[in-house]
């Protein structure tokens, strides 16, 4: 193709670049948003406009929003003894939609990780024990995932944190709607280890 | 989320209607595109505005490129006597991308459906009708789906330009690279009936 669709093409080179799209789907998502431009095209490019330009991370915990303070840590309705700390933007978003924690977050930006030389600096840790010292905090919830890294990052924080507040982390065992014979013997033995008197 | 992260709301649920892509998948998508704004947001938010303003269908041959009649319409290096006819963009694109074809095409713009009471009026076979009296077509290569619709579509279509110019479709048999094993009754059928001498 010549010079004149070259932005169609550029555009479907740039889709294809978003976690979850390659080229085909990508092909396909461009010639869905070229059929309905007036209902998806415009507002979305209209829309993209307007994040790029109005969207920042939270300057104390992380969260990505449209102030330099976000609206759970401004909220007078969330507590402030209580401060879940997570591994990125997109674990804050699912727990807020099981809407259980009515406290205020830390978001870390990743987990530890030696091989990729990920540091304690690198991650906002020196930034959660600032919040520790600064904020009335009485706990701290380590909502970390359960894999090696996340693991290792709950451990290091938890060294740093020892004494100084109450530090809990997500129960682990049978998701709700979970079948046995689906999990794998880790979640199995965990489940199995913490089992409670009914 | 109240008010100043409306607009991040909208865009995950605009995204999530893209083909390919579900609500969990828009989110990544959207926090992807806000961590690289400079490289990704900002850039697809201007083709996209492009692309909303530029891309029209090709009046000729149904194409989508940037101008009336498409680069391949214009071009003077296809050959004008034969015109490939594929259901859909995404398909001319694939035939494109083969290199294969030096010739025309003629998008229908999705296959007859009595189902779905798509008629032959609802596709681009009127059009396609006009050009084989007042271009110079010698042959006409049905590219269409080995569906129901698809064949009902070139069975039609062959009906009506029968006796007029050379009719051809795409040979059906192994794809390249396909194991026997892994491949559907029919296309082994086909393989089978279309063998060569070899």
């Amino acid at each position: 193709m010549n010079n004149s669709t070259r932005d169609i093409d550029s555009l479907i080179e740039l889709m294809a670049k978003l976690p979850g799209l390659g080229p085909r789907s990508a092909r396909r998502a461009v010639l869905h948003l070229i059929r309905k431009r007036a209902l998806m095209l415009t507002p979305l490019a209209d829309l993209m406009q307007t994040v790029a330009v109005t969207a920042r991370e939270c300057l104390r915990c992380g969260n990505i929003g449209t102030a330099d303070i976000c609206d759970i840590c401004t909220s007078h309705k969330r507590a402030t003894g209580e401060i879940c700390v997570v591994e990125d933007v997109a674990d804050l978003w699912a727990m807020e939609r099981s809407n259980v924690f009515k406290g205020r977050y830390h978001v870390l930006g990743g987990t530890l990780s030696a091989l990729d030389s990920i540091g304690p600096d690198d991650l906002r840790i020196p930034q959660l024990l600032s919040r520790i010292e600064t904020e009335d905090v009485q706990e701290v919830i380590l909502a970390v995932g359960a894999t090696i890294d996340g693991q290792t990052t709950a451990h290091y924080i938890a060294d740093q944190l020892e004494g100084r507040v109450k530090l809990t982390s997500l129960a682990q065992g049978v998701p709700i709607g979970g079948e046995l014979d689906y999990l794998d013997d880790g979640t199995i033995t965990a489940a199995m280890t913490a089992r409670k008197e009914i």
